[in-house]
């Protein structure tokens, strides 16, 4: 029996490790297009910025080392053209077929240059694997860019804004949209700007690319170019052959990971999955979804019977030294589901003054019919990931405002405040609810 | 319309503070027994330690503030001696009555001082009070003593201990139990005697003091003692006037806190709730639940009809620099308590080791046949809060090991990893439980 897994990063991997372990004799093979596997691709912004000193500290494995502990065949270099599920084959780019009885699909996803005219001159980089980095901060080292035009207000676009000015350049971000993060949120728009500002990052919203030019992307003249917009689930392959795409765009997959074709799974960021908060599929590429629905997969593929039951949404992404991080839906977001979304935001300290309290925000959202908490975000310096965290748990249990606003957390002054912030934003909501 | 107060700190203030919000109208009289109101009796360590400068950034309001932000009469130096419920009379020590219609105790909890002879020696202290923490530090700088004995190797034992180094001088705890915390972990006692020893203080478990002589506690000669054992509830006027005890010693209450006399509320350390893992009640004095305890009194004094449905135990100290926190049922406890613990302990980097990633420990205990999350706890530098919380969450929300290692938690390499100890340690419980 051999279980055929297509993509060597974050969910192909987890799939061929949890694979292995549950079955000693599985053949395993895993195809990956590019140099390297395992690597940590979050972790590359991070490289620019110069806190990762070597890109070997993102990759957790090479192939050889993989195949030696775990027993699976990684194959670098090779590109799968297409898939006869008829035949049970993996046809790859140099004619060479590959047999399957299982199949795992983790192809990804990859910023769409096609979008943007200019997108494949020499100064224009995307930032999604360790050889992108390796070339764009060789380009900073070499060629010494003054100003660089970031096209995206995402994470990675924002994260990379603050990279670079690591390196003295000049920095525009550009988004197509009127708000930052995807989140359709003008507070936070104005914040994210005003932070931005005085790190003398440039960012302007509302604002499309139209084309890159060698000294320009749109009106803003430029060295030097990052795209961070455009991400698309890799799905060509699965699609040429029939299995279905939702709509979202990316890969259709059940709660075992399964793909309208038996025997064939989809994993990490070629995949859909189930909201927690709505229910319905989205498509959100995060290396921890990624990890996990990974593992779903290749443990049903090994035979056993697992569930992936979904994500909240979370997030979390250091802009400017200040923390940002989201759970569930906004309420702009909350309002387009068919909810009834009030909102409380506030501010308090994280800690008591004598401890460093710092500043820090959270907001909440919740259902105005049934008083369910919907999402949340929390800025801050410090314990921000906790926070959401809290809030991420209590929207995977559905949890109500009133039961949230009486959570038992820890207190004690080097840690946190008697009444944590979350609990503050959640009297505030039960006011606004009443 | 009268509410009557017993009691002018946590409990008894946050009671006060909620019930004016809800009724501008009703006559709130506060009898407290010291000469200070609104104290965060939690920074008393840090004081003694030097990180506190000065005893009034502990103390939220003063009397005069207090009655004129929230029109609240606060009377300081007043004892209540007894309770005529059929009168709605509360006898002063002086011989005043006092009249009321509502009555909210908030009447804390004291070391019990009568357990150990020699406990009223002027070498030997307790940490309860501003005056306390004024009289030990007073003690400190003037006599400067050389070795001190803690009683207790509580939470406020061990956060003492840590404070007295900060003065260099000699410590020795004496536990008469056989683990810290009481928590009946010895791989957590054998941890914190081993981090004590790193900072020069002794732990001695298993160690009753029988008695308290001007040189020594126990067999540990010493000019100094300070007691942080046998904290017991102050409910001597409940008891008196037929208000009903629990089991724990403690007043029991319903979830509405009111007491079996109708009219007559109990919060704060003085009372009793139910633990939210065992449905039991509990008695767990912690700022944290004396605050939400007396919201609910209050809220409930005023005509609303809330509820307080429980606590699960957490908690969070700093010892030696280390955080330790917890919350649910130890696996001694959860045996005792009727279920079959089952649990996992792992240890890893609380971050990437690109950002500073430190060792941190985590440990989940559940129930073999139901699957359930009983309790936790989390040892680390920093984002140890977060993480009890989200297990505090989780064991609100009855959640099950499965859906535990599933959550959608945030990861940014500025903050976590990518699989975070919590669902490490999970998956590591369900290997167990599987």
């Amino acid at each position: 029996m051999r279980l055929v897994v297509i993509g060597g990063v974050a969910a192909g991997l987890s799939a061929a490790a949890r694979a292995r372990r549950l079955d000693k004799n599985l053949e395993i093979v895993v195809l990956e297009r590019g140099p390297v596997i395992s690597y940590g691709a979050c972790g590359l912004p991070y490289y620019i910025e110069g806190q990762v000193r070597d890109l070997a500290e993102l990759v957790n494995f090479t192939p050889e080392r993989f195949r030696r502990e775990r027993n699976v065949e990684v194959r670098t270099g090779v590109e799968a053209a297409a898939i006869h599920h008829s035949r049970r084959q993996v046809a790859m780019a140099g004619g060479e077929k590959v047999h399957y009885d299982k199949l795992v699909l983790a192809t990804g996803a990859r910023t769409d240059r096609s979008a943007i005219p200019g997108s494949d001159l020499p100064h224009v980089f995307t930032l999604q694997t360790p050889e992108n980095a390796r070339r764009l901060m060789e380009f900073i080292v070499t060629r010494r860019p003054r100003r660089a035009a970031v096209v995206g207000a995402g994470y990675i676009g924002l994260e990379i804004a603050t990279a670079l000015r690591a390196h003295r350049i000049a920095v525009t971000v550009l988004e197509r949209d009127a708000d930052v993060l995807g989140r359709g949120d003008p507070i936070l728009t104005q914040t994210v700007t005003s932070l931005c500002r005085q790190f003398h990052i440039e960012l302007r919203c509302g604002t499309p690319v139209a084309a890159i030019e060698p000294d320009r992307a749109g009106d803003v003249a430029c060295d030097l170019v990052v795209l961070a917009a455009g991400l698309r689930p890799n799905v060509d392959l699965a699609a040429e052959t029939g299995i279905e795409i939702g709509r979202t765009g990316a890969i259709r997959a059940s709660d075992r990971m399964e793909t309208n074709f038996a025997g064939v799974w989809a994993a990490g960021d070629c995949a859909e999955s189930t909201h927690l908060v709505t229910g319905r599929p989205v498509w959100l590429p995060l290396g921890t979804t990624a990890n996990k629905t990974g593992r779903v997969a290749g443990a049903n593929a090994a035979g056993a019977r697992e569930r992936f039951p979904g994500v909240a949404g979370t997030s979390v992404v250091r802009i400017c030294g200040l923390g940002f991080a989201f759970t569930g839906l906004p309420a702009a977001e909350a309002k387009r589901e068919g909810f009834d979304p009030v909102s409380a935001r506030i501010e308090d300290l994280d800690r008591p003054r004598y401890f460093w309290g710092r500043k820090t925000t959270v907001e909440l959202v919740a259902d105005r019919r049934t008083r369910r908490l919907l999402g949340g975000s929390v800025i801050g310096q410090t314990g921000l990931e906790g926070r959401i965290n809290v809030v991420a748990t209590a929207l995977t249990s559905r949890m109500r405002v009133e039961e949230f606003a009486q959570l038992d957390l820890a207190y004690s002054p080097p840690y946190a405040q008697i009444w944590d912030p979350l609990l503050i934003a959640a009297q505030q909501l039960e006011k606004l609810l009443d």
